[in-house]
Formats: C-alpha cells, sequence, structure tokens
C-alpha cells in the first residue's frame, strides 16, 4: 500500500480520545495499528453471518501472526441481532470464555454489530476495551464517530445503550466491494447529510463526484469517508453526550425514525433510505416555514434522485399510514424535551439548526400532504 | 426534625458529584431534597414487594404535595430480581410510559433495587437521571457511594453493569427499623470493612458501640453511617473507575464472592455474611504469610463473633464443597488481571493493603484449612 493511502482522524475526547484509521486494506494489515493499542494480546472479534466469509479470515490471521490470541463469535446478519436476547447470549458467551477486564472486544461488522458490541463492551464488567472495524459506507461515517451504542426495544430503537467510545476504528474501504448497492446507497444518504448539515463546499463536491464513488473509485471514498467522520467529530467534540449541538446529526432522523418503525425495521426501509426521505422531509418542512428557499429544498430532493435515493413516499407501501401513526411514532423519540419534539430544520444547504420552536399543525399538515402524494 | 439530626456528605466527582443525606425520617419530607435535582417535575418511583408497604406511600405522597408526577413500578423482592429478564422488563415498562431524558428513576430499596434501577438508568435513553433512597443498612454504607450498578449474569454476580452516578442519596436511618435483624448484621460487616482497611479508630469505636447501633440507637447509626460513606467516598473520589486504591473495598470480597457463588445466591448466605467470613479469611491469610499478627487476625474474627456475624464456615453446608471449586469461583472475578487474583490483605487492623503477588498454594492451602474445619 502506498503512502498517501491512509487518512488518520483524531476524535478528540480527551482521554477518551481515539484514532480513525481510512484507508484501502487495512483489515489484512490490523495488527499494525490494533496491537499498540491493547491492554493485553488478547481479543475476541464478534462478526456477523455475511461479514465472516469476507473478513474474518485475514483480520484474524493478521492478530495471530503479531502473537495476539485470539477468539471468534458470529452472530446472525440483520437488524433482529440488535436485541435484548442477543445482548444477553453475547455477554453470557464472553463470559464463558473468562475474559479479564484487559480482554478487547472487535466489532467486526455494520451498524448492528457496532452498536451491539459497543453496548456489551460497555456493559461486560462495567466496561471492557473495544475497537471498531466498520465494513459498510453507514458504519463507517456514522456509528464509527461519537460512541453511540445500544439495542432496540419493541419501543423503538436503540432506545437502551450507552454512550461508550473504542480504542480504534479501523475503516477499510475495501470492504465496500463487498456491499450491495442498495446498503452503499443507504450509507451514502448519511455522507449527503454532513454536507447539508455546515459544508455546502462537500455537498457541491458530492454532486459532481457522487456517482464515482458510489461506482467505485477509491480515492473518492476515502474522501468522503473522511470527511464525513471529520464532520461528525467536529460535532461530537463539542457534544458528546447530545446536549445540544450534535442534534443537528439527526437531520432526517426524526421524520426517518417515524418511518422504520412504521415499516417495522425489517429491512422494507434501510436506516438511510428512511434518511433520505426524512431530509426531503425535513427540507420541505423548512420550506413550508419559509426558512428556506424552494430552490434549496428542490436541489436536495434532485441530488438525492439522481443517485437512486428515495426522496417521497412514492416506492413505499404506505397502506394504513395515518398521520397520527406517524406523528405517535415521532413522539417516542429520545430528543423529546418537555413534551416537544426537536427538529432540524435548514436555512438553505449546509445552513441546518436545531428547534423544538415547531408548530404540530404544520408537522401534520406536511404529513398529510406526502401521505396523500405517496399512491 | 431537630437541626443536627441530618448529616450531608458531599462525594466529589466533577460534574458527577452529588450528595448523600442521612437521618431519620428523611423519607416522609423527601420532596424537600429531592425536587431541587430534578431536571423536570416527573419520576419513576422503583421499589420492591418488601419494602413498598413501609415506604413507598409516604415518599410518593411527599413528592406529590410538591406537585411532581410521580408513577410507580413494585418489582419481586430478592437477588433473582438482578437478571437479565428483569433488565429487560423493567426497561421496557419504563419505556410503555413514554419517558422523556429529563425523567428521573428513584431506587426505593436495599442493594439489588438499586443496582438494577442504576444499571437501567445508565442504558436507557443512554442515560437517564437516578436517585436512591437505600433501605437497608448494606446498600446506605456500600451501593450508595460509588456509582457501581449491574445486574447479575450465570457466570457470577454484578457480571454486566456501568459505572453511574446517581443524582442523589437519600439514606434514612429509620428505614432500619424494618430491617430484619439478620439483614441488618450482614451489613455491618460492610461498616466493619471500612475500619478494617484504613480506620483503626473507627474499628476501635465500633467495638465499644456495635450493640448500641445494631440494638437501635439512631445517633450511633447516623454516626456509623455517615462514617462508612465518607471512607467509601475519599476512596471512590480517587479512583472512580476501579484502577488501583478503590480495590481496597473488596476487603472480604474475593473470598466472600467465591462463598456466595457456591451457596447460589439464594439467600443461604447474604453478601455481608459472605463478607464478615470472607474478611476472617483475609485476616487469616495475613497472619499465615506473617503479614500481621495473630492478634490482630483474631480480634477481627473475635468482633464478627461478638456481634453474632460468622468467622468461619462453621454454620454453612459445606457438603460437596471443595478447594478446586473454590478457586474456580475466584479465577473468575472481575479484578483478575493477566491470571492473577487481587487480593486485599492487612498489615493489622487499618492497614488494608492490595496484592497481586500471592502464591496460589497459599491460597489453597488456606482453603484446605477452613474446609477441614468446617465440619
Amino acid at each position: 500500500m502506498k503512502a498517501g493511502d491512509i487518512d488518520t482522524l483524531c476524535v478528540q475526547l480527551g482521554d477518551r480520545s481515539y484514532d480513525i484509521v481510512i484507508g484501502a486494506g487495512l483489515i489484512e494489515s490490523a495488527a499494525s495499528k490494533i496491537a499498540p493499542v491493547l491492554a493485553r494480546p488478547r481479543c475476541i472479534i464478534i462478526t456477523d453471518e455475511n461479514v465472516a466469509p469476507h473478513y474474518l479470515a485475514p483480520l484474524k490471521a493478521s492478530l495471530e501472526g503479531a502473537g495476539i490470541k485470539v477468539e471468534t463469535i458470529t452472530l446472525p446478519a440483520g437488524e433482529q441481532t440488535k436485541s435484548f436476547a442477543q445482548f444477553q447470549k453475547l455477554c453470557e458467551t464472553i463470559l464463558e470464555m473468562r475474559i479479564e477486564r484487559s480482554t478487547t472486544l472487535i466489532a467486526l461488522g455494520g451498524g448492528v454489530i457496532g452498536d451491539l458490541v459497543g453496548y456489551t463492551a460497555a456493559s461486560i464488567l462495567r466496561g471492557i476495551p473495544f475497537i471498531q472495524v466498520p465494513t459498510t459506507l453507514l458504519s463507517q461515517v456514522d456509528s464509527s464517530v461519537g460512541g453511540k451504542t445500544g439495542i432496540n426495544t419493541k419501543h423503538g430503537k436503540n432506545l437502551v445503550g450507552a454512550f461508550y467510545q473504542p480504542k480504534l476504528v479501523l475503516a477499510d474501504t475495501q470492504t465496500l466491494n463487498t456491499l450491495d448497492r442498495r446498503q452503499l446507497l443507504a450509507g451514502y444518504a448519511e455522507v449527503v447529510k454532513y454536507g447539508l448539515i455546515d459544508s455546502p463546499d462537500f455537498f457541491e463536491w458530492l454532486e459532481v463526484n457522487a456517482q464515482a464513488l458510489i461506482d467505485g473509485d477509491m480515492d473518492k471514498r476515502r474522501h468522503a469517508v473522511l470527511t464525513s467522520c471529520a464532520a461528525k467529530a467536529r460535532v461530537v467534540a463539542e457534544d458528546e453526550r447530545e446536549s445540544g449541538k450534535r442534534a443537528l446529526l439527526n437531520l432526517g432522523h426524526t421524520f426517518g425514525h417515524a418511518l422504520e418503525a412504521e415499516t417495522g425495521y425489517g429491512g422494507t426501509l434501510l436506516h438511510g433510505e428512511a434518511v433520505s426521505i426524512g431530509t426531503a422531509m425535513a427540507f420541505d418542512l423548512s420550506r413550508r416555514l419559509e426558512l428556506c428557499s424552494g430552490q434549496d429544498s428542490a436541489r436536495t430532493a434532485a441530488h438525492f434522485d439522481a443517485i437512486g435515493l428515495a426522496s417521497d413516499f412514492k416506492a413505499l407501501n404506505t397502506d394504513g399510514w395515518t398521520t397520527d401513526k406517524l406523528m405517535d411514532h415521532m413522539s417516542r423519540d429520545k430528543k423529546v424535551e418537555d413534551g416537544k419534539l426537536t427538529f432540524i430544520l435548514a436555512r438553505g444547504i449546509g445552513q441546518a439548526y436545531v428547534t423544538r420552536d415547531i408548530d404540530t399543525a404544520d408537522v401534520r399538515a406536511l404529513l398529510n400532504d406526502w401521505l396523500k402524494n405517496s399512491s
């Protein structure tokens, strides 16, 4: 691998600071980055059945080649794995291995594995070290920064978990080659989000380069992952526990979570797909409230459309959906305070802001119209 | 309540600092202490079936009298409640109530309720505020300081949890009046521990005053709770996440946990009863290694005996116990590092220290002898 092919970003969080290393082929040489951050040379790699055939053997081989003791656990793939039942099972499997507080967990996989393993690491023996090796675009640009871990409950996603930082993140951009296109696009929705929040230049760059990035240009992928992680790291460093500015990262998520809840998290609608629609909704609400121009709202939707991401309800089966149901899902959001929903709206591209001053009637009117136009 | 009947101790942990308020009758006037620390006037009290009949109504009445919205959850009493199953159920029950991040959980009960509710508060929405109202001597002097929360697994006690600090602790010494004598004595074992660690004067005071304290003298109880909490707070403030000095608090616990594991946590042996025997074992090991005098070792055991706490295996049914089994339980302790057990030994009363340099053969010899003398 030639020099310059690897970027390293330090997420600054005092004594919880850690590096995100981004580049192609990092898994094969993982030990060189991982060994220096281990308290003791013992790791447990936790992955899923989709990822294991591709990347478990090379990661294990690299670590064992450096004299590190490695055990592995392979879980079922899919969102259902982020459950209380799997959390308990994983904790007990790890405890059965007689770990010590210095044993490090390695999460090899997408957001499901990262979130579950992170929460498990936060909880076992009240906290043991963990490392993330995210293998999807979504997890590379989203869950690898910020320390949010957790599992789903019957009342919603990620409602039980911990803020817990990894010791290291290795984002190997080659893993995106084995990712199916739908997953790649869904992850790309979060990349766009960073441009829309506060980086109009990055959004412009994406308008020009998105297609090449999605089609496999490795340098553009690395640039997009680095820029996204850096954008998120900036926000998280200022607000680790989500009391203020960090809420900006939820652009598209208040609406998006309601769509995911309504579709049942079953793969009908991927998280990133919900975010692209939710982001278009947030811009539409901003336009209706005369906060941003119709041009910026249209430009946002046009970019999602151009890349093959939904920006409306047309591709969804909305039979039986109602404004009341969607409002109900939104009211269960973690960001509700004093009964008020938090919305991330925008004064334009790259000019997002957080507000709790939105009239419920305006939100209901928007949902009514979107539902009416969905069929 | 006359002035001077209440003591307040601040546990200094930076932005996680909190007060422990100690006195008789605090529950009846709880709102005056609780209202000022609430982010919003909404609480959920979680208690158990033993405690609810005595203290739930007055606590609820006090809070409601101050305009605070109160909901309540009553769980089964007993160690089995600290399980994954109850954790999941409690999380889902609380989420069903549609809480916000500003909703405060109040743990009203002993260590089981405190540990379970603390871990639940740490996990729900990745952390919501909680307040402890400990109603046993053990929880007043132990789990109310230090932020250790957690549940049990089939591999041992407290192996899954979080370090998570309460916003406030109210230790009402009147609640000890409804505690049965066996529970009171078990809690007293932890009080003795603080004297043995680094406060020989407090140990001497206990030798004189323990009987009165146990029999109901409220001033002596308050003094003992305050001194114990202050001792623990001193250690915790220096070492919140248990990397060094905090291990001193585990005096008697490495052996004690093995005894609890062997008896199955079923009430056969209470935690504090295991600690008194474990402490006697730690002093016996210290004597055998010629670290402390036979006189100090005997004086420790004599105090436990005088007060009615066990200092040997005689009252236990040790049929089927073996040295191997006890060693195996100890090797699963959270404090194991690099395969080495951590022991808290003593150079005398009030002179405890942490060591990993103990020869396994010496520990096995001690266990052999104690088992031989048990029948």
